[in-house]
């Protein structure tokens, strides 16, 4: 698919059909994500791919005990019924003080890829600066050694849910030359 | 250009030729870049466009004088010889506690986008999480707002170089599934 039409066409999903994605698709969404920046090309990244209902379960769980009072309208049960669930981890020995930047670049490319394979999927943060133990909760139900970070959590199937356009703020409003 | 080409040909640019990049150019990425999600759709995103010699040199010098031990093979003078910078800023208030993933969301789009388009850039970080000095730096050499978070750095112009290409990790090293 085109590149700009990846871009404008994404949206975040959160409701799935209930048809499975193969391992083949999943492997080409993480070969891309290999192809992401990282700080001196540590490659650290590592992704656990989740398809059984008792460890989605427990991450929707554990994302909405850790959820912040202003985002409640987000709950994220729907995790529960995705077909699967990638989880991108870093490790830290290999990002040099980076690994939420190394993560996320990856993460990116997984959802833009998703989107060019008709694949429907929603960014979800797996670490709370100021609150270590919504990583530790994810950490110890997907057997995450201490020295890996887990930053991002994609779920990922086909789109059962056809978001109305988002109104995009206009360019004049945040563009600035030379100056803010 | 398609999708997993541009994901699979970009790399990291430090080395730029003259030829300038037009303004057009600079909001086709901008443009493509409102399109990455942000926490609960807050739409946070402020663009710097940095062409004038005195502001690229100081956010060289800047990043120079912040660079851990460890990177000192990454020095940060190229940055005065690219045609222009982008520095993307996340408003705090409409980012609600997620300004990091907000701001390199939209900043991964920006350099695929600069790829899709025949330009090359590099991923560099505008804040360091134990020094707050480096974003404050940047936040007075562009007349940033303390309300708002410079979070990357973006280079951007026409390759004068053409990486060899990278040794990527093995897919069945960095995949797990289920368990880690």
């Amino acid at each position: 698919m085109e590149f700009s039409n990846v871009v404008t066409g994404r949206r975040s999903i959160r409701k799935y059909r209930e048809q499975s994605v193969p391992d083949s698709e999943v492997e080409i969404l993480i070969d891309l994500a290999r192809h992401a920046p990282s700080s001196m090309n540590g490659q650290p990244w590592h992704f656990v791919i989740v398809r059984n209902g008792k460890s989605k379960a427990a991450l929707a769980a554990i994302k909405n005990k850790f959820c912040p009072p202003e985002k409640q309208a987000y709950q994220a049960d729907f995790l529960g019924t995705a077909p699967l669930i990638i989880v991108v981890c870093v490790e830290k020995s290999r990002s040099f003080g980076r690994e939420i930047e190394n993560g996320i670049l990856a993460a990116s490319i997984i959802m833009l890829a998703a989107q060019s394979r008709g694949l429907g999927s929603v960014y979800m943060s797996a670490y709370l600066t100021e609150e270590p133990k919504l990583s530790d909760a994810i950490r110890e139900e997907l057997g995450i050694p201490e020295t890996f970070a887990p930053v991002s959590i994609l779920p990922l199937g086909y789109a059962d849910e056809n978001p109305t356009p988002k109104d995009l703020r206009p360019l004049r409003e945040i563009i600035h030359f030379e100056q803010f």
